[in-house]
């Protein structure tokens, strides 16, 4: 299997995402490996050799894709034995001419602190943990959005992620089952109407997640997650509610939907 | 402020990442705007309205990261006022002249669901949020990696992230005061003691945030949160546990911190 590298002197999340991006595109597996926090001479000497020994083991140049920005880190890398493809180099000249302004090639960190970002997202994810599950439902004042839908049809991930990627705080409310029989928004919801999103999902689907939780049980049986869902979606579409099935998707697909439906204001990019 | 655009048919996370790697090398400011999921001709052309109106507004040639594959979609985005930043397109050939192996493009999907990931991550969540703040200490045979740290050094965040970015499944334990007294770890740390990961943060930044938790609290006093830290950091040397000072870092880098030095193994690229 041919080998591939994600290096750079931060996280090499770019470098992975550049990398994997390119790679998904070929009908064929390759050996992943990363090397974060390439930050002194003596660490990419030794990413060098690592390099050189997978290339050297399956007989394969490497494809190594980095973000270098530091002149020597980089020449060290460069002269490894793999194939280098630095996605930076092809597109940094082509925007200082189209902006005027010289790029100010910094140690790499892209992926690091700054604009206050963190502690939006560390407020975001303690709001989404205390208001999980339905736990505080006398707190949705402060919510950016309030994810809906019957029990384990991906609400909980959801707001995580929204929480951790975009510091959007999320609650998560699962409908009872007397929210369902009545077919109506509990008062408390009501109240806030325009953050309510809707998850729904397939009943098989649902029917093995629920079983991998609680075997043989009612609550995951044909009949209650079919009707579960079945109820749910009414309410949906008689409160006019959005919402998305989450069957098929990522949790990233999944909130970059709730994203461009609601055009709520993220805290990141 | 020039205007830059983050297009996808999928979550335009790829472009997102691109473009932003990029642009932050550059010493000046950016509107971001993302549109995602621009699968069909009519949503084409309605992002390219959105780009020309941008560049109308401002007066200046929006920057337009994408990563689109399909011909029609293409040119459509193509055609726009912007100007065109396209990574795949300089790094596609030369990949398939390397490996020989034609690239087969198809709907953009690096961010969708495959190779089971989706399962892994949905389960180390559900893991992280059961064994989250010591709730569940008879539970940690399951644990790839447990955190441990003093109150508010960052645990919960760092398990949830490691949960849904690379499926590794984290649980978190907060040092109590007699645990820290004893300078001893509790008898059901010691069994898994290969799986400890300490957490430590600046005694200025810790109480900054115990603040906004409990204002004016002795949890929040200086006397406490550096007595908590000197014990936690000596009891780190004391049983050889690797640790990280979270405070200058973001959550992103204190987990590939974490993946770097213990290299666990993670179930998504």
């Amino acid at each position: 299997m041919r080998p591939a590298f994600y290096i750079s002197d931060g996280t090499a999340i770019t470098s992975e995402v550049f990398g994997h991006a390119l790679l998904s595109l070929f009908p064929t597996e390759f050996e992943h490996h990363t090397i974060s926090f390439v930050e002194t001479i003596e660490k990419a000497l030794e990413a060098k050799d690592k390099i050189n020994a997978a290339c050297k083991r399956t007989g394969q140049p490497a494809l190594v894709f980095h973000t270098f920005v530091n002149h020597e880190i980089r020449e060290i890398i460069d002269s490894c034995d793999g194939v280098i493809y630095n996605f930076l180099e092809h597109f940094v000249s082509p925007i200082e001419k189209e902006i005027g302004i010289a790029a100010k090639p910094k140690a790499h960190r892209t992926h690091s602190i700054h604009e206050n970002s963190y502690d939006y997202r560390i407020d975001a994810v303690n709001y989404a943990l205390a208001n999980d599950d339905g736990s505080n439902i006398s707190n949705y004042e402060d919510a950016d959005i309030i994810l809906v839908g019957v029990s384990r049809s991906g609400k909980t991930p959801s707001s995580l992620y929204l929480a951790l990627q975009y510091g959007v705080k999320a609650a998560n409310y699962p409908f009872t089952e007397e929210d369902l029989e009545d077919l109506r928004l509990p008062e408390f919801l009501k109240a806030h109407k325009k953050k309510i999103f809707g998850l729904t999902i397939d009943a098989d689907r649902l029917m093995e997640i629920r079983d991998n939780r609680m075997a043989n049980s009612r609550y995951s049986s044909a009949r209650q997650c079919r009707m579960e869902l079945r109820e749910v979606e009414k309410l949906y579409k008689k409160e006019k509610i959005p919402f998305v099935n989450t069957t098929k998707f990522s949790v990233e697909e999944i909130t970059a939907k709730i994203l461009a439906e609601t055009g709520l204001q993220r805290y990141k990019y």
